[in-house]
């Protein structure tokens, strides 16, 4: 199995989380998005969207790191990534996807970069706005929380494809000086998270590119 | 079975667009997003994210359209809105995470309003930033099918999740005039759904709120 990703790709990471979770080698190819090798060959070629993370298993490239996470989750059961009952299996995608479909998007560098190219938005403005749509979603995120039963993690006592989403979004929100107060389901959940070997093994500061 | 949605919301108009492939009966409960209306009670109260749509079924509130869809497809398998298998549902999840996670979120309402109030941005600098954003993704989502086997729709001979994401897409891109030349794949796919009742069912002018 081959991930190509990137160390500071949010969506990158969250797979990393769940190869971590289940206990999955992997070869990590490193693909530098800063300096656009995601658009270039050779990486163009093998990669549809030209996005990170891209796996390569079982001869087929897999696209969309939820879609991955399932997938993986599928074949490989134990430990669960969603829980076993059909609410709960949509409560979770609910909270992956309000990460991954209303925060994330708005703020990856393609996104930032165009802000700053081709709508000359000054710097202070460009990180207003990355603040606000991480705020406003991570506010979001913890009012569901409050409507869920307690738990540990994002839903229930184990992690979640939830889980795998929030942590990489939290890091990311961090470089952006974000304001985490007010949010004390959500940053117990990611604490809780922090506290697993799996997501160490698979943060940021632990990719072999994080030094490049 | 009751859809809050708004008849030009993308993300409503997959649930539409599912629920009507199932057959499933629902009272439509319009939300006036134009207005502001999903911000303010009564409907802040009903929903934690405070977007649409929002489904209430067996007495639970359920948010996210994929998540909601996965949901119904789950509790009504017939007809199936995912494959078989897992390599299938690995792809059509792509495909439709290609949409609802690299499209519709910096096209949305509230981003195109944060643009102008916010950034100042210019009427025709927020329309190439639409045409941006959608035709990249577009020609992503092309090459992807590219690299799948030939079939009718999105993947394979039935619709599915992607189709259900793919539709509202091209609706919404319509309004803002995109180019769809080099999309051959895509909009065969896409002529194909619109050729079914059920698509056209769920279309936005078939709406109650369309003519408010």
């Amino acid at each position: 199995m081959k991930l190509h990703n990137y160390f500071r790709s949010s969506a990158s990471f969250r797979v990393r989380i769940a190869l971590e979770l289940k206990g999955l080698i992997y070869e990590y190819i490193p693909v530098q998005i800063a300096r656009g090798d995601h658009k270039k060959e050779p990486y163009a070629a093998l990669s549809a969207d030209h996005l990170v993370p891209l796996l390569e298993v079982n001869g087929e490239r897999l696209s969309q790191s939820m879609a991955i996470i399932e997938y993986l989750d599928e074949l490989h059961p134990t430990p669960a990534l969603l829980p076993a009952d059909a609410l709960g299996r949509a409560r979770v995608r609910a909270l992956a996807q309000s990460i991954a479909c209303e925060i994330h998007p708005l703020n990856n560098l393609r996104v930032l970069k165009y802000l700053v190219r081709d709508l000359k938005v000054e710097e202070e403005a460009k990180n207003n706005w990355y603040r606000h749509w991480c705020r406003e979603g991570l506010e979001a995120f913890e009012r569901q929380l409050v409507q869920l039963p307690a738990s540990t993690y994002c839903y229930g006592n184990t992690p979640t494809l939830a889980d795998c989403c929030l942590v990489p979004q939290i890091f990311n929100a961090a470089r952006f000086n974000v304001n985490f107060d007010g949010l004390p389901l959500t940053m117990a959940a990611y604490d809780a998270c922090m506290a697993l070997p799996a997501f160490q093994k698979a943060q940021p500061s632990a990719c072999p590119d994080s030094q490049a």
